[in-house]
């Protein structure tokens, strides 16, 4: 007997499902309801700023389940394309990602975060607060922090 | 005979030419070479901010070609995966962004443009002045530019 929909891991039945499949035109642009357009392999960019700086701190990738879990908990969850497991920032680091704000981009295929790090206040596992410490300068990159 | 590499277009004879092959570890992280990691299509994200406020203006993708073109000439070139096709920003509306400065994060997956936009000064063929014009509240998205 098959199971529930309600009893299977959200990447059985389909990753997207949380949210309702993508509008187009204007539904997607100016409309009120959100419905990410995640890609071939169910992911959407996040770009994750600092909420009292405005500093970019990360891009990474969320699949719907990640989406779902940040809205509704209030912690940024990503989802790692190396490891290809669901991730909750800082849960080993202590870089816990407390959200203020969630924004998408007229046409759904991309969010924003702004949130405050917790523990050492970064972002970064190589140890800066962003991940963008290097600046392109004559071909070259310089850190710049 | 073949033709030689420099004869052809770039997309030929592989989009990731222009830069040398990622590293690995800490020469990826901490290296001074500029080895970014396009994705299986080519491609890389790129986020755009304003040089002076810091908002984020809007992500787009470049490959290789797009990336090359943007730090010699100043002007931000990206790739639309709608169109297929290279596309420099502000060609048909005049919002030409000017870049200030170009980062890229830990791992080089990831650019950051901090760019001065040109014309009406916005980044949003939606007419906004950032891509970013919705919030996400109790599940449904309100403009709030």
């Amino acid at each position: 007997m098959p199971l529930d929909k309600r009893d299977r891991p959200a990447d059985i039945w389909g990753m997207s499902d949380p949210f309702p499949p993508p509008e187009t035109g204007t539904a997607l642009e100016r409309g009120t309801v959100l419905t990410p357009r995640f890609d071939a392999a169910g992911l959407i960019c996040a770009v994750t700023t600092h909420a009292d700086t405005g500093e970019v701190l990360m891009v990474a990738w969320m699949n719907a389940e990640a989406l779902r879990l940040t809205l509704e908990s209030g912690a940024a969850h990503y989802w790692s394309r190396s490891r290809r497991s669901l991730w909750k920032k800082g849960e080993t680091s202590g870089q816990i990602q407390s959200v203020v704000e969630v924004r998408v981009d007229c046409d759904q295929d991309a969010v924003l975060l702004k949130v405050r790090p917790q523990g050492d206040g970064g972002a970064c596992h190589v140890g800066f607060r962003s991940c963008f410490y290097r600046v392109v300068e004559n071909g070259a990159l310089v850190e710049r922090p």
